[in-house]
């Protein structure tokens, strides 16, 4: 899976016995700066190419929890920021977002984004490149009309390092040699790059001391390193291993994600060679993939991910640990852990 | 054809029967400049993704004569630009037309791109979208370290209307009630915004006065019309619509562009059947083809796309009146004429 899905469509239920979570409290703290980017969100989506915003729509209004322009939002009240720069920030982030959606929805060949049919389906591959690049393009004047250099930067240096990691992710794809430093370095490109971003340019909507932007922006670059081994985890089932309908698109589309790497570091040859198999052939069905399964899980494969996943939530966490302490402040320190939380 | 392809490739011979042809003369007045453009461009297609530079290099180094960085450079040249600006923002400009032939060769499912394999050919669909993706990030990083952002928000704003006219002639692919109208928006919007943004981004690396900016993106636009109108010609065989190896793709692409529409405004009940049937179907040979042509010359398709493309052209040198005389302001005047000789 790529970053949002799983996730995303998950946030609703609590991962405490009691109490709300930590995503029911960020979504009700930045509801109201929300409300605002969502409204720019659909002005922005306009056209009279009726192309655009039925697809720009049919992805948008499939939500996904917003997560990054959420951060964005939270970043900026955390650092007290009143430019209000914020809600352009946060809706250029949601379209840069949907923009590799869309481009890595081609790229992967996805049948299915959000719970719904992807817009290469409906419309096809290359409707869904070029609304791709009108939404990037979009993104980058509702950040110009915001007027924030530095900010701009944070985002088109993000953009071109998350194509980067896709492209890099491609080349290693199938590639059984694939390191783990590749591997942290895919995902700190094409997934922590943007939660960084989300973090730093919320914080460059107020007028932050250096440490406070550097801060926030540690911080997303870690959530979204945790996010991101999580969702790597939840496509082979969870901490659990479970066989499920959302499990095994990575292995068929040939990603080495972090618990097939470990695998196979240990794996013998017998185990190796059905992983190869396996790997980017689209025809494995849930027999096949419950049989990888059950190597990447007698290798470790998934406590090793998820214990990353926890260290990366824990530096998060961590991160925040030099700014005030407010209720705030609380809510993100706990994203990771939330995060960690939906794989088991 | 897609803007650029075979006007480019055939810019070294001159229309003029002595003395250097507008483009050699371009070329010749924008080579110190474009030295340093070219250095830019190779130095920030860098990448240790080696997929990267690969891509870039062999859609860079192909060549193309770089129309719209000279275009740029010019313009900054006529306004007696010293920021230095424009070296940036022509590499910028590169960038974003490269990576709109990356993805228009996806979108086209194109074989060949100036006389090379196209890209998506050797590494693939998804690379090129991915690799079109990082050298637009790029591009806006470029436009970032200049620092202008009224700059930027021309570029950002021509990278929504490039898209926005590519899903616009998608949309109408195929579609015989497609309307001249139509047809000029879409070339309007995935040609001549690029060749506006190059001439304006040109100015504003100067100070100009608002006329003189103002006068250059009209400019622009003006010969970005005419280029693609003369390319939408070539693609026909040119004035003289005689079959070649590089004619007919339009057709089997199902693009609709002028000389096709301006044919079956007057053509007959069996005349329009060949002609729907041969509109986007790539089995069409040279043979089929030929009486395409043929149905297109007999209306007038060719002529009547010519014509236009002169007043397109007039127009362009026009809007350079009000500029002060000189001979780099000839050589851009007398481009327009230069593109629509291509023709013939």
């Amino acid at each position: 899976m790529n970053g949002s899905s799983m996730i995303d469509s998950q946030v609703s239920s609590s991962i405490e016995s009691s109490g709300r979570s930590p995503m029911d409290a960020l979504i009700s703290v930045t509801s109201a700066d929300m409300e605002a980017v969502n409204t720019l969100i659909l002005s922005k989506a306009k056209s009279h190419v009726e192309m655009v915003p039925a697809i720009a729509r049919h992805l948008i209004d499939a939500g996904g929890k917003r997560l990054r322009p959420m951060l964005t939002l939270a970043a900026a009240q955390l650092v007290g920021a009143t430019s209000g720069h914020q809600i352009s920030y946060a809706a250029a982030l949601e379209f840069m977002h949907n923009a590799t959606l869309l481009h890595d929805d081609v790229v992967d060949e996805s049948e299915m984004r959000r719970g719904k049919p992807a817009a290469r389906k409906i419309w096809g591959n290359q409707a869904s490149v070029l609304v791709g690049d009108f939404l990037l393009g979009q993104a980058f004047m509702m950040m110009v009309d915001a007027g924030s250099l530095p900010a701009l930067k944070v985002l088109s240096s993000a953009a071109a390092t998350i194509a980067e990691g896709e492209v890099l992710q491609l080349s290693v794809a199938t590639n059984l040699d694939t390191s783990e430093e590749e591997y942290f370095e895919v995902i700190g490109a094409k997934t922590a790059a943007l939660f960084e971003a989300a973090t730093e340019v919320g914080a460059m909507a107020g007028e932050p001391v250096e440490a406070e932007r550097a801060a926030l922006a540690l911080y997303g670059r870690e959530l979204g390193v945790a996010f991101q081994l999580v969702d790597d985890v939840l496509d082979y089932g969870g901490a659990g291993g479970v066989l499920g309908k959302n499990t095994g698109d990575d292995l068929r589309e040939g990603k080495m994600t972090l618990p097939i790497i470990v695998a196979l570091k240990s794996a013998t040859g017998d185990e190796r060679a059905l992983i190869a198999e396996a790997l980017g052939d689209d025809t494995v069905d849930a027999h096949r993939f419950g049989i990888i399964l059950d190597i990447v899980k007698r290798h470790g494969g998934l406590n090793y991910t998820l214990e990353h996943a926890h260290k990366h939530a824990q530096a998060a966490r961590t991160a925040l640990d030099s700014l005030p302490a407010s209720e705030l402040r609380d809510i993100l320190a706990n994203m990771g852990d939330y995060c960690v939380g939906r794989a088991y």
